[in-house]
C-alpha cells in the first residue's frame, strides 16, 4: 500500500481526528441539522476511516451509506458500524475510490478530505473522482464549498525558527572544525549546501501553529474559493494562482503570514441544506483544530507603517516528487503606503511537508 | 527513489553519522592503521554517503576507490572528494550497488552498512551483493566480522513506556465517553484493538536507549557471529535463530534486555589487518554511539534469585511488509535457579521500527 495511507490505519491517528471536536462536531451538525436532506437518500463516504461520518449520515436518516476506505481501518469501521446496529444501512468497502464500484449512483457524497492548508495530501482528487463516477446530477457534496485565507501576523515562532537555523549553522562550523582536527578532512566545501538545507527546513518550510487572534495584524483575506460541485479535476491539479491584498491598520512588523481554510456545508442547488454549517480553521482564542494554521515566515519581518497594504501573488503547486506535498510561492510582493508610495518586497518560496 | 534512501540525502543526517566519532574514528583507524593493506589497492565503498570512507581509503594509500551512493548525496561526495584533491583517486558513482558496473574487481570493500541492532535496514544485503559481484577471491571486507549481543538490564525506560501505555489507554476511555456523550456513538467495540495497538507501540517496539554499564545485571552474551566474507545472501535473508543463556550473579529484577552489536576490521585471511580495530556499540559510561542499544522490555520485570540464569531462544525475522524492518521473538524462555529448578517464562514479540 502506498505510504500515504499508512498513518490512517492506526486507531491512534483516528482518535486524534475524532477528538478534534470542531471537526467532528461540524460533520455531526451538518448531518443532524439537515435530516430532511439525508432522509432516505443514498450516501457515499469517501475515506471513511473509523466510519464516523457514515454513521452520522445513517443516523441522519440515509437509507444506504457506502463507506469506502483504502486502509485496513475498514475492518474497524465495520466493527463500529455493527456496534451501532447500523450494518443494514452502512456498507463498508475496503479499496481506493478509484478502484471500487458501487451498485448505484448516490445522492450525497460526504468526505473529510481536507489537509493542512486545505490542499495538502491532494485527497480532494479522490472526492472529485467519486463525484464524477458516482454522484447523481442533482446530488450534493458535504462539504460543498471551500475557501482559503492568508492573514498577516506577528509570531515568536518565526523568530525562533530563524534562530534555530542560525544555531544549527553555528554548530555545523564547530563540526567542520572537529572533522578537520580529528581526520584531516575539510568539509567546508559543503557549508553552503548545508545552510541551504537548513534554511529549507527551518525557514522555508511552513510551520504548524495555533495562532491566537491577537497575533493578527490585519483582517484575513480570502484568496481562493472552490465550489466543489463544479470545480474540475484538471483545475485542482493545476497550480492555484491568486492575488491578495492585506490591509495593516496599525504600524507593525509583519513576521509571517498565517494560512488556513474553511469549508461550508450548503448542500446543492437542488437539495440545499436547511442549516448551513461552517467548519473554520481560522485563528481562535479557544485553540486550533488539528489542522492549526500554517505559518509562512517572513523573517526578519516587514516593517509596515499605519494604514499600509501588503500586496502579492500566491502560487500553490504540487511537488514533482510527491503530489501530496505542496510548494507555495509568494511573488510580486509589495508594500503600498499611500497613493504613489510602493516598495517592492522579496519573493518567498515555501514547502508544505 | 525508494523511501528508504531519502533520509540519507540530507547533509543534516550525514552530519549526525559523521559526528559519531566512535563510528567515524573506528573507520578512520581501520584505514590509517592498516596502510600496508590499503597501499596501491583498489577499493569499493558501498553507500559512501558524504564520501568520508572513500576519502579515508584514499588517504590510506588506495590507488583507486569506487564510491557508490544511491542518493543525490553523491553530488556532495564528489564535491568533498574534489576539495581534498582526491578526484583522481576516488570516483563517485551515483546508483544502487545492484545496478552499477565497475571496470575492474576490487581488493577491499569498505562499507558502513550497520543499522540498529546490526540488521535493521537490511543494508548488509547490498554489501554481500557487492562482494559477490566485485570482490577479488582474496579480497577483504572492512569490517570483516560482526557480532550480536543481548544483556539483562534494569531500566526505568521500560517502566516509563509501560506507564505511558497505561496512560494512553486511560485517555482512550475518556475519549470513548466523550464520543458517546457528544455524538451518541459507542466506540467501546474498538477498545481492545486500541489497547493492542498501543502495546505494540509502547511495549512491543524495541526502544533506542543509551544504557549505562551500571544498568547491566549480568554479562552480555554473544548470540550471533557473522564472518562477512563467507556468510551467504541466503543465510542473512533467512530468520536468524539463536539460543542464549544469561547469568544473573545477584538477586535482581530483569526489566529488559539490551541488544547491541560490534564489528571488527580484521582484513581477510590472505590480507589480514596489522591493527585489528573494533567498533563496539556496547553500553559505555562515556555515552552511546548513534546506534545506542535497543531495549526489549520485559515489564513488569522478571524477579531473579542470586546465581540464576535466563535461557531462551531469539528469532530475528524481516517484516513481511517492509524487509528493512525486523521482528524479534524471545521464546522458550525460562529462569533456571539451580540444578532442577526451572521456571518457564512468557514468550515476547517485538518490532524494530
Amino acid at each position: 500500500m502506498a505510504n500515504y495511507f499508512i498513518t490512517y490505519s492506526y486507531l491512534y491517528h483516528q482518535k486524534d481526528m475524532l477528538e478534534d471536536h470542531v471537526r467532528t462536531g461540524a460533520y455531526f451538525n451538518a448531518c443532524m441539522r439537515n435530516k430532511a436532506q439525508f432522509k432516505d437518500r443514498v450516501v457515499l463516504d469517501v475515506g471513511t476511516g473509523s466510519g464516523i461520518l457514515a454513521i452520522f449520515a445513517a443516523k441522519a436518516g440515509a437509507k444506504k451509506v457506502y463507506a469506502v476506505e483504502a486502509t485496513s481501518m475498514a475492518q474497524h469501521a465495520r466493527e463500529l458500524v455493527d456496534a451501532q446496529g447500523l450494518s443494514k444501512v452502512v456498507e463498508v468497502i475496503q479499496g481506493t475510490i478509484e478502484s471500487v464500484t458501487l451498485p448505484e449512483k448516490v445522492d450525497i457524497i460526504i468526505s473529510e478530505w481536507m489537509g493542512y492548508f486545505l490542499l495538502r495530501e491532494s485527497m480532494l482528487d479522490s472526492v472529485l473522482v467519486a463525484r464524477d463516477k458516482f454522484l447523481k446530477p442533482d446530488g450534493a457534496l458535504y462539504p460543498s464549498h471551500a475557501r482559503m485565507f492568508l492573514a498577516p501576523i506577528r509570531s515568536q515562532l518565526t523568530q525562533n525558527r530563524f534562530q534555530e537555523c542560525s544555531n544549527s549553522v553555528e554548530n555545523w562550523h564547530d563540526f567542520v572544525a572537529d572533522m578537520k582536527e580529528y581526520y584531516d578532512v575539510d568539509l567546508n566545501c559543503l557549508t553552503e549546501s548545508f545552510i541551504e538545507e537548513q534554511q529549507d527546513y527551518f525557514v522555508k518550510t511552513a510551520t504548524w501553529a495555533d495562532v491566537h487572534p491577537n497575533q493578527l495584524l490585519g483582517p484575513p483575506v480570502c484568496f481562493a474559493s472552490l465550489d466543489l460541485l463544479t470545480v474540475t479535476q484538471d483545475e485542482i491539479k493545476k497550480a492555484l494562482e491568486a492575488n491578495y491584498s492585506m490591509h495593516l491598520p496599525q504600524m507593525c512588523t509583519v513576521e509571517g503570514l498565517a494560512g488556513f481554510f474553511d469549508v461550508e456545508f450548503k448542500g446543492s442547488p437542488s437539495n440545499p441544506a436547511t442549516d448551513c454549517v461552517l467548519l473554520s480553521t481560522a485563528p481562535s482564542a479557544t485553540g486550533a483544530t488539528h489542522w492549526g494554521q500554517l505559518i509562512f515566515s517572513l523573517q526578519p519581518g516587514i516593517p509596515c507603517p499605519q494604514n499600509s497594504t501588503i500586496e502579492g501573488k500566491i502560487d500553490i503547486t504540487r511537488r514533482g516528487d510527491n503530489h501530496r506535498l505542496l510548494d507555495v510561492t509568494l511573488s510580486e510582493q509589495a508594500l503600498r503606503m499611500g497613493e504613489n508610495n510602493r516598495k517592492d518586497l522579496a519573493k518567498y518560496l515555501f514547502h508544505i511537508e
